[in-house]
């Protein structure tokens, strides 16, 4: 049977203060949970999302049988991540543009519409927000954090910020930052977006105009780095759209591969917010821990608490295994619990949020341990 | 002693015929020699080019010291394509944008600018415009025909249209067709293009436009390919552009991959044409020999009669190794005289351009062996 998922939001009126010197007052977070908080509230399990994602985690809205949370072959009642044993919170990241408070919400300091004025977070302060959120939900304490991507990057950045807040952090398909290629990618993406003449400074919402020639191009690139090679060729290969006779044109489709990206474009123009490409891009850019500590990983995870488990897919050539092979051996070098699974499996970077009976399998082994401890954690109590 | 480079040009009043059933007429031929053409005619090399190069390949142009030929570390007195023993000959592909016939150019069906008009050409209608120039130049056979990239796709197109007028092909840096990925990141790129307004359908020159947002897209994608992941960290990493201080802003540059990349698709969007990287693209996704063959290159590359030198670079994740070794493959199931050199080169795709000492050895050493069997040739005469 579906479980049902309800959108929740919480409202804010401290400021939260970011890392780039700005802060956020008044906003929102949308918000959705699974399952139920135990007695002593140590089952709470926090997903945080990547890039064009959102809270809506699992489940499905009453009424609408296709709208499957975007994690939901991972998280639901008898899932890897059991909904019967964990309470599982899924949150919008401010800046975003499923609910939380973002670039197309009123700035309550000018009472218009923020457009490229809203300030730029980072991974650090989503999780801040994120940290609130679950104070204002009694959690303490998180049996587990996880993510993929760049939702991977928050669950590792939660066990730096709030060590004695995380107990395990899941970490999917990530790096311990951006190298250049993926900065690059970014930045061509993002200069898309803010050279289409429709984007107007950002402020495009005034103007009642969308930028969707650059949030068209930034998603076919996105596409690109999201397959690996061999699936892009077993897909799609250079298969014609129509028939076997070549059209000998420039600007009509030709391949089956260029339909797919288009395709692709066009769905992400209509739904998409180009502010919230910006921002979230930015922050996958700026994440790298071990900045602060001359560039020892080593020494910037020097402070974690949490046991770690690190999945990783051999044809992602975005946050390819390596990226994770960095954070496992920083986390080894400082001697913590690590289990770390490198699946070989062909579907590139997209792989962490597909079927694969190994990962799923690696993960649900992962989080029965959870269970089990929280349940001895439970009896051991007075 | 530099060598000295005269661009040259040749009219066509016979009309080419292309693959797509359209005609060129009237058209013109930039192209440049280097060397002397022997008395037997036996020593000449022609130079093929690829996406953003021209007939000038190497040498220098009188009065402009900074005007090297874009292979001109290859080809020259005493490089490794010796000027002093070989007639080279570098020449400038229909619809290109460097001085033969191309969209900036008037229809003479029409009297007006081609723009978007300008038929599209594919490999083998560029190999049939060489041809016809090698034929009023007096050359019967090639004693090489030689290219990198796209240039290695004509120089292999060669050995199959025109099987005995080449004794050697070298393939530099090729592949036998584009993948679905190649394809891709094609199609992002015109797609930036077609979409910019100031593109008005391929006619912008009658605007008094041009779509500069396009092509500095496009030029961006194109650099992240021709680079390895590996070259990319190693010149910019994660370095910042200015200083220490992270600036939080979505749309300023941050790190110093950024400014390289706009940089260059600055450059690029101040010469090179539109019209001219659509059509160019496109060649690049058509060709493809063995498609008449049901997929079969060992079939398609069963009429050649060229010796072979193929080179790839391990890096080159663009056309990687893997493709020539499928070149290689096939011509060796054919039984034909193939060299391959994989070279282990940290630059990517670019690599084919650049020193390194045992690529440009390689190339060295197989014309010492073309210019042997060329002079023991003319002594075999009567």
């Amino acid at each position: 049977m579906a479980m049902f998922a309800t959108p929740q939001s919480m409202h804010f009126s401290e400021p939260l203060a970011l890392r780039s010197g700005a802060s956020l007052r008044d906003y929102m977070l949308a918000y959705e949970t699974y399952g139920t908080l135990n007695a002593g509230h140590t089952n709470a399990v926090l997903v945080c999302h990547a890039l064009n994602a959102s809270h809506h985690v699992a489940g499905v809205y009453a009424g609408q049988e296709r709208s499957e949370g975007w994690w939901s072959n991972m998280i639901g009642p008898g899932k890897p991540v059991d909904t019967d044993r964990f309470f599982v919170i899924g949150v919008n990241n401010p800046g975003s543009c499923f609910g939380s408070t973002g670039p197309m919400h009123v700035n309550p300091d000018t009472g218009r519409v923020y457009g490229a004025d809203f300030p730029v977070a980072t991974v650090e302060d989503w999780v801040d927000a994120q940290a609130r959120l679950l104070d204002r939900l009694g959690i303490g304490q998180l049996a587990a954090v996880m993510g993929g991507s760049l939702g991977g990057m928050q669950a590792l950045s939660w066990t730096l910020q709030y060590p004695a807040r995380v107990r395990h952090a899941v970490v999917v398909a990530s790096a311990p930052n951006l190298n250049a290629e993926n900065i690059a990618f970014n930045e061509v993406a993002r200069r898309a977006i803010v050279t289409d003449p429709d984007f107007h400074g950002g402020h495009f919402y005034e103007h009642g105009a969308v930028p969707r020639r650059g949030l068209r191009i930034a998603r076919m690139i996105g596409h690109i780095t999201y397959l690996s090679d061999d699936v892009m060729n077993a897909k799609f290969g250079r298969q014609l759209r129509e028939g076997l006779d070549l059209k000998y044109s420039t600007q009509d489709i030709e391949f089956q591969i260029e339909s797919y990206l288009r395709h692709q474009g066009d769905k992400f123009s209509e739904y998409f917010d180009a502010n919230t490409y910006l921002l979230i891009t930015r922050a996958l850019d700026y994440f790298d821990p071990a900045r602060a500590f001359d560039g020892s990983l080593r020494r910037a995870l020097a402070g974690t608490l949490a046991k770690f488990l690190l999945v990783s897919f051999t044809t992602d050539w975005r946050f390819s295994p390596a990226r994770s092979r960095e954070i496992v051996r920083a986390l080894l070098e400082n001697r913590r619990d690590v289990s770390y699974a490198e699946i070989d499996a062909p579907h590139g970077h997209d792989a962490f949020l597909l079927d694969d009976a190994r990962y799923l399998a690696v993960v649900r082994s992962y989080f029965e341990r959870i269970a089990a401890e929280t349940a001895a954690q439970m009896e051991a109590r007075p």
